[in-house]
Formats: C-alpha cells, structure tokens, sequence
C-alpha cells in the first residue's frame, strides 16, 4: 500500500497567521480515494527547510504532496527548488501562458513580466493544469515514487486534487477505506471506553475505533479497510450497528462529523422546520446549519439580537424581564425562543444568551456563562452553562450544545 | 536563538476529519513570545510514528512541543512513548491524582480505574498541572532541550501554553518580534511585488515582508525581530509607515489578519453601528463581525433571511419583487440592506443574496452567483460577483467581500 505524505510550505502557516485547512481537506479527500496519510509537515519558505524536508518525505514514503510557495512573488520559492532536486531547467510551458496571459486579459489586468515568469516550468516536470489560477500543479516521478506540488490557495488545491488523485491512482494500487461516526452524549470518553472494552479486544485487525472528544459530546469513529468494496462496507455496517446496540442509552445518531448536519438529517425525517435566536453566538448557530448543503429545505432564519433593543422590537422580549432579570437570563432566552419559533412561523427554535468575554463578567454571572433554550410547540426547556475558555471557544462549545439541546428535543419527540 | 517545533499527535487529524488548529494556535502564541517555529508535524496514533519524528525533531531543534494522545483511551500512547524515550516508569502523581479525583466528584461521575490511570506521569518529567482537564502536562529536559507533551483538547492546550511559554522563556533567550499587517484591495499580489521591487531589494536583513492574497484582498506582513524592543517596534513602525506611502491609492488599513476587527475599528472611530441581513452567507458575517471582542458596541444584529418569507415579514422586502426578479437579484438585495438598516436602527447596514450550491442555480444565474449590497443614510451600493467554488469558500469569500464593500463605504465617508 502506498505511503503518502503532505508538505504544506508556508511563513504565514508557521507563525500561525493562517491556519493550515489544506493538509486537512487534503487528507480528507486521499483517505477517501484510499490513499492513507503518514505525515504531514508544516515548513518555511526557505531553500534548505524546503530542500530537507522533501528529501525525507521522499526516503520515507511512496507519495510526496506539496502545496504553497508557487506564487508570483519573492517569497516564492518552491518551483525553483523543484527544479533543482529534479535535474530540470525552468522552461516556458506554452499551454500554461497562454492561459495565464488569457487568464490576466479576462480580469482586464495588464500582463507583467512577473505575471509571465507563472509559465515556467521545470523541463522534467509533467504539468497539472490549473484552471482556477495562474500557478499550474507540476507532477514529478522518481525512483517509483511520485512527487506532487500544488498551489497554496486552497480552492485552487480543491480544484486541482481530483486530476491529483487520478494520477495517483493510475500509479498505486489502493484499499477501500469506509468510516462510521456514532455520536454519543451525556457520557464521558473514560466510561465508553471502559464499556467497550471486550467490543474493542474483539475487533478484526482491519477495523480501527477512534474517540474524539469534542465540547460535552464524545465521538466514536469506525474504520474498515480492505480490498473488497463491498465485503468493506457490509464489515462496516456489521460493527458498527453492534457498536450502538452496546451504547444504546447514550447514542445521539450516525453523525458525519457534524451534529449541523445529524440535526438536519433528524429535521428532514420529522418534515420540521427550525429557526434560531442567537446573542452571545452572534450568529455562529445559524452559519453552522446553513453550512449544510440543502439546509434551506428545514432553516427558515436567525435574528441575531446583539442588542437588547433588537431582543424587544424583533423577538418580542419584555423590556422589563430584561431590565429585571438582566439580558443573561432563563427568563429572557426562554421568550428568545419562543419569539423565534413565532416571528420565523417554524416548529422548532434555538435560542442563546450569553456573556463571551473577555469583559462583560461579574460576580454573580462571570464571563463564560449562558443560558440556552430550545422550543417546540408545547415545550421550551432552558439550561444554563458555564463555558470558561476563549470567546471564540465558547462560541463554539455553546453553539454546539445548543445544536444538541434541539437534537435531544427532536429525539424525545419521536420517542413519544 | 531556540529552535522550535511542533508535533500534533492524532490519527483523526491525519484523516482531515479534524483540522490541526493546534499548530497555528500555539505557532501564534509562540511567535508572540519570541519563539521562532520551523516545522510543525502530524503523525499517527502509534508507537514507532510517534518515536521516529520525535527523535527526528529532538535531533534537529532545541524545543519539541507535542499535543495529543494523552487521553484514558487505548488509542493514547503519548505518555508511555515519552516514558520510554526518557528511561522513565510510570509512577502515580499525588497532586495529579487528588486533581482528577476532584474533577469527576465536581461532574457527578465515578472514578474508574481508567480515569485513575490519568494521574500515572513518566519518572523523570516535571509535571504542568491542567486545571481544566484530566490529562497532566510533562516537561522533559535532555541534552539541553526542552520537550513539552499536552493535552490534544484545544481549550485545554490553550490554558496551559502560558505556562510552556514560562518555562521556555527560562530556559532560551528571545527575540523580540514585531508584526504589521496591511491590508489591500483592488490590486494583485503581482503588481504589488512589482510596485515594491525597490522597496524590498533595500530591506535590512532584520526586517521581512510576506505576501498573503485571501478573497479578492492582498495582505502584506512586515516583520521586524531584534534584541531591543523599542528598537524593534521604531523600525516597524518606520517601514509600515513607508509602505504605506508607497500604495495609498490601493491601501485600506492596518489590520490584525481581520476584516472583520478592521471593519470594528473604523467603526468606532465613526461613532457609527452596523447591522446585517444574511440571506447566502447564513450568519457567517454576524458570526466574523462578533468573534471580535467589543463588537457589541457597534454591531446590533442580523436578520438571517434564508426562507422568502422571512425577508418579506422581517426586512419587508416586497413579495413581488422577489416574485419578478426573484430572491438573487439587485432590487432584492438592495430591499435586504436598507430594511437591515430601519428594523435594526442602525447607520450602516450590510446584506447578501446567493447561490451558495451545490444545487439552486441556473443557466442565468449559476451556482456561485451573489448579489452584496451596502447601505448608510444616504446611499445603497450594490455589485454582483460569481464566486465558482465550494459551498463553504463561496460563504467565506462572500463574507469578506461584504467586509470589504462595508469598509470602503465607510472610508469614502471618510474622504468626504
């Protein structure tokens, strides 16, 4: 089976300006194709950080994956270097510029020299068009084994990794890889492992089990692989309906992942409709659902009430319940929820209130705490939390215990 | 000066299921504090992964910090590698021990023996107690270098990196490191190399400049490093300032990575509030505009219109509009923003209508298609774009171009 490594060169990656979503999405997508990922590796644009570190990838592993440093500017490095450790000269690939020049035209941009140095490529070099940009993907073989640079924008990595993958595969056999995600809450990560202790002895050498802990919730994730498709899948399904007949008290759904999208395939299911009311999470609740293909068919909308005022005019919160009971308060998010579920005309609604700091704490309510509720027609159940972290971490953590709050309701529902 | 690197331990980051915002977190804290970082790593969940890239960054740089893999699961080995590597047993810590006893008491759950297996720390590490979890970090020393295992928990990596910080400040001198971030539109990163060929060519050694094109916007890092603080942050002020003589015509203003955070200081400096209707970006511009700490002294609110009716009852955009020209047009988007603006009571106000796909387009208008709109008091600009991307990168490029369109109006305020 072959070994694929990434190398993702970047000073913006390295000082933590950027965060690197490239060796993620990447590896997302070979893990997918059955291509498993060993390493990947974060390095500066420097000759010698990038010299180095390809030269272990390719001691060590079947596949090299690069991306970044192909820009037109200084900082750039990366196809010269290219060039050097594969005996090539930089030659000008008329393909490439002419879409480079076509490419300047069509934004009606003048076509510089700088613009025009895009086209050259190393002589040994076979060119991975990119359609998208104006940096092409170069492809390298050596020693049986394939070498890969890509651009560093990630949409034009998107666009480039499927041509990526075909080469791939047409030089390396590959398993089939076939995950599950059960999602589980109301338990620890200590307690399920401990209740799946003789499950976990008992598994064949080619399934793996995961636990990803993530914000009150655990996951637990199966991983099948093996030659066969379909033998695959059917070993896949097997464990992992075995799995949640051993957790059953405890399991929230098959989950990609992404409790947006279990909340949405649970929504479909019971053809209802939801909207949220957001405060503290300014709006995060509602990028989460609609960051699902398709959620327009059960998410009506969101009024993100920051201020107070909008917390009255648009959900229709008593001004003195505000003024009472402050706005972080049962009071005040039970009738977030409610106006939501009434101004929006859905089944269900979401709603938070919260204090996501840094300032804004006192003794009574310190920075960190917040109050959720999630309405249907005849219930509105409130809880508060108390999240001490980052801002944007409780953002997170309370948008996603919100997110299960509406998912437990949903499931109660169906019990009944 | 120290060299530093990073290794995340962790199969579920290695699958893209989850992405390392580890290593940027910590490079970003680091890079604060002095600390330079030449390589970050993933590697797997197992023993010889573990130890060969241990080694291997042992041997070339002077501090190794690692997350992940301390959980009470079996797929955490971290701490039995490093007690191997670092010719330790295993021992119980008492105060570790008393910490975590404490910890399950707190949360009502019981004490298993896989949670007692938590307080076990390698012989010869100093111990960095993790108030906000279970698992103990460990500080190892070797032939002068400094290697730190954490938690791979992002929230409770982030409350103990002060401390690591602490530790290595007493152990390696630093630099000072000053960045200054400009922020571009209208011009590419190319022409911009271009127009500061010079500029560049005569930079100290001590000073650098990265190029980092994101979403339409060009940003420039200046990065100044020396023993002398006040000398450090003199000579970033002095070649930011020259910089920013050189590109005024393309210049919108210094900024921390954030569109968002620069849109809040112009903001402020206006006395002026904004509100947003999101239709497309689902409350992703809320959520950017409120990751920034303070922003509820200037940001009222969202109405996250994604149904019709939603747009018609809240921000009272007419139904026959939507019936003629249809919800992704200019008379729409245009109602969006000035309703945003008069139910949400504020000066500015910004609104988004697309096709963010997969599905919903058409042959007049494609998947990709957006109409963004801007509002003050006196005007109401509206432009078209088609951004032909994934789902996620059409709402991210959407958004800031939003940022960008609200920050323009306000500087052409400004101007007047």
């Amino acid at each position: 089976m072959a070994k694929t490594s990434i190398l993702n060169i970047g000073d913006e990656l390295l000082i933590g300006q950027v965060v690197n979503t490239n060796a993620s999405e990447m590896a997302k997508m070979l893990n997918k194709a059955g291509f498993d990922v060993f390493k990947t590796t974060i390095c500066a644009d420097n000759a010698e950080s990038i010299r180095t570190n390809l030269r272990n990838m390719m001691s060590e592993y079947d596949i090299v994956l690069i991306t970044g440093g192909l820009g037109p500017t200084k900082d750039d490095i990366t196809k010269k270097i290219l060039a050097e450790e594969f005996d090539s000269v930089l030659i000008e690939n008329a393909e490439v510029l002419a879409h480079v020049e076509q490419f300047f035209k069509n934004r009606q941009l003048p076509f510089t020299s700088t613009n025009r140095e895009q086209a050259l490529v190393p002589s040994k070099c076979r060119v991975i068009f990119n359609e998208v940009g104006t940096a092409p993907g170069m492809c390298f073989e050596k020693d049986g084994k394939i070498i890969i640079s890509m651009p560093g924008v990630p949409f034009e990595m998107r666009f480039m990794m499927p041509k990526v993958i075909e080469i791939l595969k047409q030089n390396f056999e590959t398993d089939t890889i076939e995950h599950r995600t059960l999602l589980f809450s109301g338990i620890g990560e200590s307690f399920l492992s401990d209740m799946l202790e003789e499950y976990e002895a008992n598994l064949p050498s080619n399934i793996s089990l995961a636990y990803l802990p993530k914000g009150g919730t655990v996951r637990l994730r199966l991983s099948v692989r093996g030659k066969n498709a379909n033998a695959v899948i059917a070993l896949a399904d097997e464990y992992s309906t075995k799995l949640k007949s051993l957790t059953e008290k405890y399991f929230m759904g098959f989950d990609s992942d992404n409790l947006a999208e279990t909340l949405g395939k649970q929504l479909i299911e019971h053809k209802a409709s939801v909207a949220t009311a957001e405060s503290c999470t300014g709006g995060n609740i509602a990028h989460l659902i609609t960051l699902v293909p398709g959620s327009s068919s059960y998410y009506k909308g969101s009024i993100v009430s920051y201020a107070n005022e909008v917390k009255e005019n648009v959900l229709h919160v008593r001004k003195e319940d505000i003024q009472n009971y402050g706005a972080v308060s049962e009071e005040v998010v039970r009738q977030m929820a409610k106006g939501a579920r009434e101004v929006l005309n859905t089944d269900y609604a979401i709603a938070t209130s919260g204090i996501a700091g840094p300032d804004g704490g006192n003794d009574k309510k310190p920075v960190g705490t917040v109050w959720i509720a999630v309405a249907d027609k005849q219930n509105c159940i409130a809880e508060k939390f108390l999240f001490k972290t980052t801002r944007e971490n409780f953002i997170e953590r309370t948008s996603n215990q919100a997110l299960l709050m509406c998912l437990q309701l949903l499931s109660q529902n169906s019990c009944e």
